[in-house]
């Protein structure tokens, strides 16, 4: 799409990287090493993609020193200690950028609000009472800010997106189209057969370097606020209820569900499509595998489990016949029995050759 | 935010108790225990916050007359019989209210819809052919009402929300962001390799007081409608399939998905993460814990789960190595081979005993 | 709604099927067995629903010549070999159409795009650089199309829906409310304990005839593309994350999260809940029952599952319990020394009575 280009030379700059062979090799973008062309850059990701890599068309390969001794078809390097972190900073340099600046005269601004001058506001957005827009902050078409809802510096807001509930977002937050910031908890009072809504009165705090992203909700909390720490990092169609925190650098991956007010710690990492009971605590660097249900505090850090791999259906449907019985076997008991059985065969053996 | 302020009276009679302490003590909101100041009003929800609420700095608090027994530290409270009721209905009092009232001036709204004039109608939303708006009720910026949705009155549309399929809204339905009411159902015909759409003729009818959370699917019948009786209540991110009918006062947690023709009773409680199978009933008064997966009828009230919680990774992994085991292991006649072998040794030694 | 009407011949002919009895009989509409009045017509989908069809008051009966033969207090009947693909059929010719062609005032388009003619493009639709907008397309309210995404001819795109990272989409494809196509994968490099972003550049390719719900996340690919093959269904709620490939006709029923890298075959049924873990392969032809967990490849194709129907809870309490000692049971072991005892005791047996 871009006829911009890079030099070898400068890309190994930009990665604190050696180039080897042409310094002036032109390259206009990164790719796959199945697709890559000669004015492309590709990445080799460890040993088990020195085949492909040994016969891509790739103009250049970004590799550790041991990965570049493998491939001496190719000519062209970047080496770098770490060729992954390498190639998420190229992608930066190769990706379309946002210029545009300022706001959109179809935006609906109120005029408490204060907007960078160095913000871009997309058409149709509507921002209310008391809001605040950092600089260099993008915000795409049709997203409503609600009042009193607070977002910082260089912050990237997608379509769609609905912000509500005075959330107060940091720097550099990324949110993806058609999320949801700041709606009201899930939170009623059972009386007489009828649930009484509890109106939701927390915000929700998003601290720097967040990203959420598409179709996700956050719910601002009851009381007290839901809190997302620095670096947390939420994949697309995740719940985050009333009250929860999350700890810095947590990863959640999608369709997870997390209840209201759990507390999960720094540098954990969630499985997609789990679920996360209320009123739980998480301890810090806890991963969980997918598709895991947590019904008790995890207090040691560790990796856990409950999701089930796929069966053949019809071994399945045997096993889930044998699970229904096995609440009424006792399974301990049974290897005690045989063992307790071995003994009387054994000893009624052994009376029975001695008295041959 | 707000420098309103009630009495401690005041907020008695507003919840018909009785005020302990001094009357004209200033509270202007609500908080938890732990965060409330002097001028704020905190509940106690049970013997279980005791020690909380004694170490607390709130102005007073919400207690049953035996929980206010145990609190002489402090000076002044409401008494009454449900705390938790009580802050549900002063957590009203204290919301910031939406006091707007008419239709902005970007809305686009179709001649032969009728809205009330007490209605409001924020930026941009668009409003179809036939459709009706009912006194007091809000609709924020961006809403698509569909031609022939009608919404009664003192309901509250957050922005983003799509209302389609002709659906019909009761009074005081609340309907968080982004969600869409009324889309198109799943509904395909096989025939030779391909899928034949069916297009949906049927719509959504949403009784009073319903609720639900922000990016929820409800889907429009196909033939038939789909159904939410008065005071159902909806998390977020859950899907509602063609034709489903949800008995009046039951409650759904987030992530669930019902699918296609099913029957749910009154005043359940789906667990979040669940998955109801399509076609199927499921009586009054059914409680599922989280991530049950329901694929039978349920004919009897009570509690139901399949969710498993979480285990230690290592031997998660063993307890699934024999989980693929179990097809193949008699379980049940397990227990009954054990016994009659033991019939069988105490048969031999009792004979052996009888011939030493 | 409607009072256009068709004859009993004209619809025969519609479907390619054979009428009996009044060839005038003036047909309004659709309705299900139950509720169908007599200006409606009904289906028949086989013998199970022969009661509900002899008592129900609909104008005539879409059966297969077997079922007519059986319905002989009625009249009129439209006979074809698949009722269900007939009202297929028929939905469409009774669904209210979207006849509007043009653009609203009020939307947004970037001089560079391309609009057909014949295309409607809603209220507030933001469009922007070098988009392609087909033949008899429609795109409803607030759908922001960004730059470079290119949509076939007669498709409908519904209210919210964002399409982005220069998404292609072919002819008649379908996409629900507030669905977001083309939204950045969740990529992040981990590094000295940060998440480092990982700009996406591949974008997202839809075939003809693909049907996407509401509330649906299709991520755009890393550096090669996301791809939907021709005839691909999907329910609402759907995660497709970066660089997954669905073959063509495969179903995917609502809340299913389908990891990164994943390359689902042809034909395939994919049950409500499920989630497939990253860089899987499944073959064509593959069926999962509901909220199946996929962590491995599937080489062939058949029926699969993993998730566990519902158990009343104290019994669900107590199997959870054998559960968690199923991993120090060694349950291949107990029936072999089963066996092996059996033999012992019998050989004792013997041998005592040989010596009597």
């Amino acid at each position: 799409m871009s006829s911009q280009y890079y030099r070898l030379e400068e890309i190994a700059s930009l990665v604190q990287g050696q180039y080897i062979g042409q310094a002036d090799l032109r390259l206009q973008g990164l790719a796959s090493l199945e697709s890559a062309q000669a004015h492309q850059l590709a990445f080799v990701n460890g040993d088990k993609y020195l085949a492909q890599a040994r016969s891509s068309q790739a103009g250049a390969f970004i590799v550790t020193a041991s990965l570049q001794a493998e491939l001496d078809n190719h000519h062209n390097f970047i080496v770098v200690d770490n060729p992954y972190l390498a190639f998420a900073i190229l992608t930066h340099v190769f990706e379309r950028k946002h210029t545009q600046r300022g706001i959109e005269s179809t935006a609906q601004i109120h005029p408490s609000a204060i907007i960078a001058d160095s913000a871009y506001i997309g058409h149709y957005v509507v921002i209310g009472e008391n809001c605040v827009v950092g600089d260099n902050t993008i915000v795409q078409s049709h997203c409503k800010i609600d009042d009193f809802v607070e977002i910082g510096q260089q912050c990237f807001i997608d379509s769609h997106v609905t912000l509500t509930g005075a959330a107060k977002l940091g720097h550099r937050v990324r949110i993806h189209a058609n999320t949801v910031i700041g709606s009201e908890g899930f939170g009623f009072a059972p009386y007489q057969g009828k649930w009484h809504r509890i109106a939701q009165l927390g915000s929700v705090i998003i601290g720097n370097d967040v990203r959420i992203g598409s179709n996700c909700s956050v719910d601002r909390g009851a009381l007290n606020d839901t809190i997302l720490e620095d670096g947390v990092i939420i994949d697309n169609l995740v719940q985050i209820a009333h009250n929860v925190k999350l700890g810095a650098h947590t990863a959640i991956a999608a369709k997870t569900a997390v209840a209201g007010s759990v507390t999960i710690g720094k540098n954990c990492i969630i499985g997609g499509g789990s679920a996360i009971s209320g009123h739980l605590n998480i301890a810090d660097n806890v991963t969980l595998t997918g598709m895991s249900m947590v019904t008790n505090n995890i207090s040691e850090s560790g990796k856990y489990s409950s999701g089930i791999g796929l069966f053949e259906n019809q071994k399945w449907k045997r096993t889930v016949v044998r699970l229904r019985q096995l609440a009424d076997v006792p399974l301990t008991q049974l290897v005690k029995r045989l063992d307790d059985m071995q003994s009387q065969i054994e000893s009624l053996e052994s009376t029975f050759k001695l008295r041959k």
